[in-house]
């Protein structure tokens, strides 16, 4: 197979004056050490873990085209939120988080050259570009017939999803709640809850977003906008006994609301009067950040309580890999049932970093996921 | 010694009306069983955590005397807020969490005939009594020469100030924050820090409670109230290594600032840029409601945070009998030093349920802590 000299990748710069910039830039084609292999990305997902990266704290409403000669957009991060990206200044980051595609070149090593031809699945950066290098021991292969649309979404959101189930294993628990809950990641945790047996409660914020879940075969779906939501919450709570959440949308007072539908659940099979609430701990994890408003806790569900922040790097090390091996075994063995994923629109990189295009998927908006395709 | 048939109780009663009662009742003087000795109540501390027990979430801005034979008070429950009483109604709860007294009579095990004539403090309610029944081994004998007003309070305060230092050990942190940290529990801490070396930052909301604090030798004393809080709290924790605090207010901003503070402090000695923050791990336990309003957490602070509820039983039960066993020695050891507490004034169960002095202790004001003397 022909490799080009050169190639474009995507970067995200914090420029001096206070602008973002993501554009395509020409970059050096990496040359596989021994034990690594050349991929020709094929498809890579744009996840909200990536979007962070790519603009930071950049105001999206007053994204330009820049003005360089390869294509790019600029936004101005305002003065107030300039702090938290100071280090990254003058930085150019490449970005794309996971991604596959084919080994078209590799290194000496017999485990390298092995792989070449074959579609591989990577986790890593720098995905959102026409080739990229990485060690074997980074690939997961994918299955004969796997394509690399297919196996494009094989970390991110797979291990996710397993890790919110792994940790209320780990942490005692018995059943789960899931915010923003038709999202790919949702639809996913609602497929492996299905398959393994663990009661879900699904939290979502439209009508149609309940009904695809149910037509998933999902048994406990609360929509948020209902005037009788915390009652059914409660009902949900009660029924499922989830006493952990794992929450996407971070600000607002959901988490909150969760937490003393739990306490209302955990008291209504209680006796007597306890002023510290329920003996029973309940747990919200915001692992996303939809709304970057604070978070307003309430307090009223007893003493047993706590929140925190959840990422799937740390746990993945809290587990050990052995059950990261396991996790990731599963994954590839599931690629086309359990965690199959679904992009409203495919991208190439130029439309990537059009105002145009960041102006829907930077949204976040639950449906509107896109697939990079940097060969198109 | 002659023990009378009869003696007076403060109970507090939800009634059907939405009224709470705080009264004294004339009840039988209990008899000991063979484990058990009779103790003549000498005196009680009044605590944060008797008071919701006391008043509940009646409006104390509407006390008023009651209307019965003996003395007592009566406050309206608002409409909104009764829900978490209901489970309340109609049941007169006596209070007092902990106290200390003589023996005055026991059963007949030769453990409990031993203590007649002993000084001994009690953890578990009702102690707002003229006497008060309890178990042998329920009972921390006292050393010879102290006396009840000096025992009064060996259980709550100094357990809790204790388990925050054995909270920090067990879950991995060097140092310790703490917030309304110039009341008698903080004091009390204070002391427990400066002895054990661990590094202390102390929180207070006045330049006297500051000026308190350091002349009982705390190194690192940090005014909410001033202009450069948020640095001088960021200097505060980059010295001390702390990452772990203890919050007595819960609702309103400062459980996030020192997140917020902790991150900032991790971020000065780390390098390069991390999008999801720090893998300092974060944590904040809300061991108190002084300011009941909701807790408004900004997340600003990246992703290894932690926030929640923390209480002194399900702590004990989690270190087990031997640590405990081991703290309450050290208490019963350390009772005139490191355990001393400071009340404002000392009442009498008749003064105590008098809306005049209820508005003074009802308030939890530092510096305004009571005594309860049942004998006056």
């Amino acid at each position: 197979m022909t490799v080009p000299d050169t190639m474009l990748q995507m970067q995200s710069t914090v420029h001096a004056d206070g602008r973002l910039e993501l554009g395509l830039v020409e970059v050096p084609v990496p040359r596989p050490a021994a034990d690594e292999v050349l991929v020709r990305v094929e498809a890579a997902p744009i996840n909200p873990s990536d979007l962070g990266v790519m603009f930071g704290t950049a105001d999206l409403t007053a994204v330009a085209a820049s003005e360089g000669a390869l294509p790019g957009a600029v936004a101005p991060i305002p003065e107030k939120l300039r702090a938290p990206m100071a280090a990254r200044e003058g930085q150019p980051i490449p970005v794309g988080n996971e991604g596959a595609g084919v080994v078209v070149a590799a290194g000496d090593a017999p485990a390298a050259q092995e792989l070449v031809g074959r579609t591989v699945a990577m986790l890593g950066g720098a995905m959102y570009a026409q080739y990229r290098c990485v060690r074997v021991s980074d690939c997961l292969v994918l299955n004969e017939g796997t394509t690399p649309v297919e196996g494009a979404s094989c970390f991110v959101n797979p291990l996710t999803a397993l890790g919110m189930t792994e940790t209320m294993r780990l942490e005692g628990h018995v059943g789960l709640v899931h915010t923003a809950a038709a999202s790919n990641l949702g639809q996913m945790l609602n497929r492996i809850c299905l398959a393994d047996g663990i009661p879900l409660v699904n939290i979502v914020r439209r009508d149609s977003q309940a009904q695809l879940l149910r037509d998933q075969g999902a048994a406990h779906v609360c929509n948020a906008a209902d005037a009788d939501f915390r009652d059914r919450l409660t009902d949900a709570l009660e029924a499922t006994g989830a006493t952990l959440a794992f929450d996407a949308i971070g600000g607002g007072e959901l988490a909150s609301t969760i937490l003393s539908c739990m306490e209302r659940a955990a008291l209504r099979t209680s006796t007597g009067y306890n002023r510290y609430g329920s003996d029973v701990h309940k747990q919200v994890y915001v692992y996303g950040g939809l709304d970057r408003g604070p978070t307003i806790v309430r307090r009223d569900f007893g003493m047993a309580w706590g929140m925190g922040g959840w990422l799937l790097p740390p746990f993945l090390q809290r587990v050990g890999p052995e059950v990261a091996g396991r996790m990731r075994q599963r994954v590839a063995d599931e690629l086309g049932t359990t965690f199959r994923s679904h992009y409203s629109r495919e991208v190439s990189l130029r439309e990537a970093v059009s105002p145009e295009q960041i102006a829907i998927y930077a949204k976040q908006a639950t449906g509107e996921k896109y697939l990079v395709r940097p060969q198109a």
